[in-house]
């Protein structure tokens, strides 16, 4: 069969750079990615995807962590503001800022799926001139949220990746379908759309993040060691009395919140694998001469494997409330984020292996690396795939960081997103040879 | 009316010092003072007072901080073997060693109550050769008993007083009623003996201590600042497990402990007055390399009043529930001592005053002297005595001491015995001049 | 001798009342009460006092509390916006908003001193229509500061007892000098206007506040059970690192701070007397998944005695040091306020007590009341002027309350002004009646 | 060469299982093991060894944990009542209760080395009727003494092996290094041999358990998993006072130590690998009413690597020092136990899996198995013959046990002696198979 092949990643390349630095300048954190997302559904659309978003992608129920709704309403007018594409925001309105679009070929073939993270941190960006951002004048316009973690590189290199596809559609077989996540940081988005279904036809399965430790020319074909992770909101609420008058007279929620702390920290180890348990921002009180009447606490608890992060995770809100026993407060906990562990399919990293180490720019391939005993929500989908008898895998692609994640000066090299895009293509275009094995 | 007196304080003095040195060589801790109870009631039987031991004064539900069966079968024995009278060991058996003794003159009048306690310290004593009762060779032969807060001179004034007022028996009108009180050290004898209505009938009741900072010569008519107290033993229980192979399966009771104990001295003070908490002891856990599975604390809550001593108990009982909760631990709790605050009848204090004052070797009555915010359960028989209408004091009868209450080099200056017997002869003797008032 | 009297404080009182509510509008919290000092310092000199203000009456050292530079100025910019004499703001700038205006009679005597504070408190203040100040228009205009403890009656009154006596100078003999001070409000201006020396030469001084649950007519000849207070700050700063994946780099700031907390409640109580210790806020952490590197926290101690004070804050700096050193962390204390306890000359209260007796609307004299286990740093004054050998007593003008002090719905029934301006100025006027005594 | 073999493991097996249960019922916990240690000795001299006791085979400064002198004392006088030989108990006097008994062939060769240890638990045995020691009459006659870890059979296994290598020293070369070692339990004992040098002249060295876990007819050719440890006491020393009348004059130990407790097991987990902390005693005060003046704790730290435990530990005497700053008190820590990680010889595990393989009563030889989490100071052992170019190993006989280790119902089944004999003297005979490769 003869096809024209239209575009490739070399001619799709200044587009998707101009792609990232819109969204890096325009970034919005979980929940909120208004523009981001109605401009993914807008192009999808455009270039002949069949396009779901909202509701019918994100389980209303299984969302964590969401904005209160004034918070949101106020996101998506400056959303608007900010050239967000008005037929999509009534699909997202209210948070359900998840994306999906399909590719059916018409002809038979598996399912590929792949996720693409949108979201940004609550980061103030550096306005350092040596910044590249700053530089290059695309620092983030929006108060107190940057994408310091790569996520506008993986929505750019989606778009990529999509449009190319598109034009190559001749070339492929079965379906592909472009899943694009919102509110990855805080683990609280995968969940919903895993039970929106929204991975339930997938037969393969690739999620992807760039940087991460690795250097630019290196991919990982299946990384490990994903730490199963609860993150928890907790509000302990006493009653407040003069501390110098009638102290007696309250119920002190700073006091309980730091007994809980003190025990938190002291959770057993687990002799099964490692464990984690932080408790990250504790802000109570309202005066100095008052007994303080209310403390909010946020906590995260991790496992090597999901039993021991349970475990710990038990353990966490007996001691809580507990707490609140001992001091008569009142204590309301809110599961805010939630992650598991997963391993990726070793049938699919050799697959992987042997389909990228020839593509431009890439130097190695290597099998396996510690994701850094941080966490990632996209092992819901790796999960749910691998259950209903698909493969998944979850790569790195290496880059070169001017800082470390989650950092205010955080910069990547953005010709990793040209390797990433090529790698994928290939990984899409020849998944016969893997499924056909 | 003519009388023959046959005794005064002097002729008795020598007795009574001989008595006091018998007792303190025969120390007995509270509720096992078999072999001093046993002697007080085969006493007062033979100067024909009406003796009643045992049960019948002592109320079996209302002791507390009973020691163990087998602890107090034990110490029966001994005191057998250290010679205490045969005849009234059964009635004392089991730890119901309060003996109460009635001088009944068949004249119509006032029935005078006279309460002496009778319990040693838990202490080992002094064996240096300084001490007094080294040098007279009278100290404590029982391991770990001392009389080092003066009960053994107590129990000596009591009899003392008990024999001269039998020989004078026809100079007094009404009755008057001698209580032997076990177990005054941790509070815990005199509910008891009120819950048996010993002083039910009494309209007149005296109280005394000698020491406690008053010097020779000098008598308080009615201390006060006795704090509201209750003493509380606490057994947390947990599960043992392998510190380093399996410290999950675990559950930490010296953890819990460790928790309630910074949590009970963080009780908010009260603004009504004083108040206090201590953990005095701390025991748990067998080995080093085991999660420990049990923990014990002896605790004591005070205070100024009543009231701020049961929000102080109150309070600690929340805290020590919630630590074994966040611990899931089980815990229980017992009282085993308890004692109230109470004021002494302003009336009957100045009848003290005008009465003692010429007492010989009385240097000076003052009106009132802080129990230096310690703790006395002679209280609950002031509180009943003046709730039925009657009046009621405790008096401080001064004395030199080697070294302060509770020390193991505590000793008396025995002359204080003297003007004791003879103030409580004088205000005993002629109580229908209060009365009659 | 022949005197006109051009007003009486019938006269005065609309304009008071104007007064009152213009600085109700302008609320200025501690240190920033440029406006309101510069109106004083303005109207002072109009009214032929000798006013001095800034560094010469505020000992720069002794300051406590004092905030940002930046605030500062743009507190100051806000004041010249809303009204600020400009003629004296160059005084005040940078925190010093003391003002002392003396009145000479040229006519031996001698002098008395009286104190008005100024400050407002950091609180929102109430827009429900039903609140007096929302009603009738005066409302605060400055963010999150509000008069809610009637400072702005104080100043007022201050100003109109000025305003009168200037004009009946004639009838008096001695000194008068009105000591307007900043920063009542967390104990923090008192002591650098006593260093200052702005007392020192003061024979006879009041102090006085309206409210403090005392009805409307009744006035307080001398108010007691001030409790000595110390308020601190404490910054701990430790290491972050990221909570998955290398929990050991970091310097948990946010444990060691727990720990101070549990155990600053546990500081034991003091025989001598009440105490308090309270964490009034807690502010710890930037992120959930991060080991927090930081952590604040508002402490206050008090005692009945200065030395008990001493002694809980000497506690409570030794636990916050040792918390900092088992976590490792650095710690910074700062001293952000401070008041002592004192007592009225009760000389002066019957002095007091015979003056204002008859004066119009007054109902009933009391010789003391308790400050409410509350704290004020007036008592330095006190303390200074009765240590130079004078007499001082804090009187308590009472007042209908529409809700209790430091409430956002505080309000005072205005006509306790009248009474109070009319009680100070018979006192002034008569002050040879008691110095002559 | 012909040789005359005399005897047998099987011909020698009842004397090894008399010797078993001699040493059972005079179970003799670490640096008392008199009465062992001078039996092996003897016997050892008797079957011609070259024997070294006391301080030349045991480093006076590098002990840990040594009972006080007045306990040596008194355990020196109960071994010699038991049946200690008189001519050795000068050597082990004062706690130096180590042997070393070499057998030296006059023939060229490798030194072997092997050590058995000899100390008991400190725990009361069952007294169980169906508890095999019981039931055979050999039960501990040594209070709270148990060998309830197996290292009665160790030391008869090595008496044992001893005798029969004696016999058999014609078909050996080189020389055979017996290390009979106190302390083992609380890893005390191994440091101080090894500073005496006693292992540095050993090429191939055996260490071994049996039980912990393996069946009966196995052995684990080299065990793994020892975590590093160390085992510190800590006692803070603060100051009495009442907890009624003076509370704030005490310094209290109890609240210093409950603080450590809570922080201790707070310590932050490593992201290298595993952790432990555990304070499994701890014991505090003397009276219910008395501000407790001491406190005593027994900690032990572990880590996966010896850098984990060394981190642990440092945070922990940060933790225990800072602790007691805060309130006030004198603390004082010290090491007691301590013990490294260490793997066995790859080289040396292969050799013993073909050598034991064929031994009667041996199923199967596995090549490693981790050693329960648990910690061996025979590790001290294997680093140091190791480091100066030899071979190491760990062996473990697997046996069948009535209860786990440390359990006070811990029996073993004696034939896996016969195994374990049969094996080393098979080793040891062999043991240029392997030095020749």
């Amino acid at each position: 069969m003869t096809t024209t092949k239209t575009s490739t990643v070399h001619d799709l390349y200044p587009e998707i750079v101009e792609w990232r630095r819109d969204f890096h300048q325009h970034a919005e954190s979980g929940w909120v990615e208004f523009r981001t997302a109605s401009l993914v559904a807008s192009r999808l659309e455009e270039w002949g995807y069949e396009v779901k978003a909202g509701k019918e992608v994100v389980d209303e129920e299984s969302r964590m962590g969401v904005p209160s709704e004034s918070f949101l309403k106020e996101q998506e007018g400056r959303a608007l503001a900010q050239g967000a594409d008005p037929k999509w925001l009534p699909y997202l309105s209210g948070g359900f800022t998840g994306v999906v679009g399909l590719l059916d070929t018409g002809k038979p073939g598996p399912t590929v799926g792949l996720r693409f993270d949108m979201d940004a941190l609550d980061l103030k960006e550096s306005s350092d001139a040596s910044h590249v951002p700053v530089k290059e004048g695309f620092q983030s316009r929006n108060h107190n949220m940057m994408h310091a973690c790569g996520h506008d590189a993986h929505t750019s290199i989606g778009l990529g990746l999509a449009k190319l596809l598109s034009e190559n559609k001749n070339e492929l077989t079965g379906k592909v379908k472009f899943i694009f996540q919102p509110a990855e940081e805080g683990v609280r988005g995968a969940k919903s759309m895993v039970a929106a279904g929204v991975v339930d036809d997938v037969d393969v399965f690739f999620a992807s993040h760039i940087g991460v430790g690795i250097p630019l020319g290196q991919i990982v074909s299946g990384a490990n060691g994903f730490l199963s992770t609860t993150k928890i909101n907790v509000d302990f609420t006493g009653k407040a009395a003069h501390a110098g008058s009638n102290p007696e007279d309250g119920k002190n929620a700073l006091l309980a919140a730091s007994t809980a702390v003190l025990n938190l920290y002291g959770i057993s180890r687990h002799s099964a694998g490692q464990s984690r348990i932080n408790v990250g921002v504790f802000e109570a009180g309202t005066g100095r001469n008052i007994i303080p009447s209310s403390a909010h606490l946020k906590v995260e608890t991790r496992g090597e494997t999901t039993e021991i992060n349970q475990y710990i995770l038990k353990q966490a809100l007996n001691i809580i409330y507990g707490a609140a026993s001992m001091h008569d407060v009142e204590v309301k906990t809110d599961v805010v984020g939630e992650a598991k562990t997963s391993d990726s399919s070793p049938e699919l990293k050799v697959y992987v292996e042997e389909t990228v180490k020839d593509i431009e720019g890439v130097d190695s391939v290597i099998s396996d690396s510690p994701f850094g005993s941080g966490s990632e929500d996209a092992t819901y989908m790796l999960e749910r795939v691998k259950d209903l008898g698909g493969y998944a895998t979850y790569l790195i692609f290496g880059t070169t960081l001017a800082a470390g994640h989650h950092h205010e000066k955080f910069d990547i090299d953005e010709s990793a997103m040209k390797i990433a895009v090529a790698s994928l293509e290939k990984l899409v275009s020849h998944v016969e040879k893997f499924t056909l094995k």
